[in-house]
């Protein structure tokens, strides 16, 4: 039997695992919690654990793998595989996973970002397949990115590159976390779309009032899209709005890197075309013809999974190089 | 002798040609007018005249070039070296420029776009030289850009790559050339320098009014910034808002990059620090740490000539990848 690579994408709530064949075909997937509050050792113990698992349930070995690849939120230096200190992992400061786990597993190690390992699933496997640029958004509470450009990850010298919700896209703007203002982030992101619905909410006649008892704290991604689905139109404007700022993002990487395709993945993508269509219309006004025409603009292949899958695609990569 | 590479870098009024050496020794340069009103033909033989001219003049001939480049206005196919209709070059539809100056010159001919040139030639042997990544802005009627990642040009699936004056820095914003809103040309441009000295001209106190017979047809960028650095607050102002239009365009690069550096290019850098002390400072504020101490933000090494040198550096770049 050919090798097989491990991916494990570790979150602030889950770890999920998967096994895949070098011929691309995913063997096995599973998700438990990743123990976060009990600091890196916990996590690791819990990432460990379900890669054993889940290659003993499939009579795999660590003797099968050739290699892990593990997807861990920024910041952190994908070169030496430190993860400095992440906000959604307590405890964690200058964690060197790569090394750590390699130690544990007996196999190559390697750390990737999140949104980093998320695009290089979409290409290797997902809805970016086949193409040799791709760009991913990754929409949830923040903005995340990844480009693929000559057919390999767009990382910078520093590791920190393909930070696409930190674009600027409005000239003092809104403040935006990462202490600036007018970031993508700050408008297209599910935060950034409550803030927009927030913006307007005194003087709006919108059924989110009903739904949320009029407490903003309650309004989320999910009862927007509802909402809107439902007809309400502030719901409608307030969506229609965040795939407007997806779309000038989207229509500034069309300009930017005339790339194959532009992916966009995270819960967002649920509305389906209600999203897709605005984004599109949004990109083919703002950005040049040629590029326009030859981007598509596609929903995550890998739904929730482009992360695991990217991991072991990246693990695979780098294996390769670094066995050339 | 080790053999020469020829660079022709076209534009509307003059040709600048350029003798560089494999081993990146400039061996001359010449200038001349491009005849553009002629039509393509009479621009090719300027060009084909200045290339033999100018070997003669340095005892050299046709048997020691290896290739030349010329770059262009685009739109074009860099790969089929066709250039289409540029709105400077008159008469030009569909021409053939590669193919056509092959046989003129009996040596392999290249065709990039002037922006990417610019970028290479300081890759190469300018400001980003010794740089795996580099950003270069030509800031001046409008806004070109070229990015150099993994070493070589992005040009796009399409060739249509780093139209960087074409990212959107501000939601309906100002009307740009292009057709579409809030583009960073808009604004970073000479022409958008210009654009926001007429925006509160009325109502302002300066000497611009006298310098102009208070007419805003004769504000240019020369203008402007003299009356900058003899003290006037009005033209500081309009200088200080176009250096952060183009800071806030650098610091997205920055973000989305990571690049080691980033080169403004055109008549704007002779104000030099006046303008890179607040375009770095307003990188600083609007982008990631990490990123902005990693990446030097420098006026053109090559001054005026990236564009005729990176001419002859993409030509030795392509020629050895057909000849690999």
């Amino acid at each position: 039997m050919s090798k097989v690579i491990i991916g494990v994408d570790l979150g602030g709530t889950f770890v999920k695992t998967a096994i895949v064949s070098t011929e691309k075909k995913i063997i096995a997937k599973a998700s438990r919690p990743s123990d976060a509050d009990g600091g890196p050792k916990a996590v690791m113990d819990a990432m460990e654990a379900s890669v054993r698992d889940l290659l003993a349930e499939n009579g795999l070995t660590m003797d099968n793998v050739l290699a892990a690849g593990f997807g861990a939120p920024g910041p952190m230096n994908w070169q030496t595989g430190i993860v400095y200190s992440p906000p959604n992992l307590p405890g964690w400061k200058d964690v060197p996973l790569a090394a750590d786990m390699s130690k544990r597993l007996g196999v190559p190690c390697y750390v990737d970002n999140d949104a980093n390992v998320a695009c290089y699933g979409e290409f290797w496997m997902g809805a970016g397949h086949g193409a040799e640029s791709v760009v991913v958004f990754t929409l949830g509470t923040g903005v995340g990115g990844g480009v693929v450009v000559f057919g390999q990850l767009l990382r910078g010298i520093d590791g920190t590159a393909a930070e696409l919700g930190h674009i600027k896209v409005m000239r003092d703007g809104r403040m935006c976390g990462c202490g600036s203002k007018g970031c993508l982030e700050a408008y297209a992101s599910v935060t950034g779309m409550v803030r927009t619905a927030e913006e307007k909410w005194a003087e709006a006649e919108t059924a989110l009032k009903a739904m949320t008892g009029g407490d903003t704290e309650m309004l989320d991604g999910k009862i927007i899209y509802e909402a809107a689905v439902a007809g309400d139109a502030y719901a409608q404007w307030v969506f229609d709005e965040t795939a407007t700022w997806i779309g000038l993002g989207a229509a500034s990487m069309v300009n930017m890197l005339n790339p194959e395709r532009i992916i966009l993945c995270g819960g967002m993508i649920a509305a389906g075309d209600m999203l897709f269509d605005k984004v599109r219309e949004v990109v083919k006004a703002n950005a040049f013809e040629v590029p326009v025409k030859r981007c598509q603009i596609l929903p995550a292949g890998l739904g929730g999974d482009s992360g695991v899958i990217g991991c072991a695609g990246c693990a695979l990569a780098r294996w390769q190089e670094d066995n050339r």
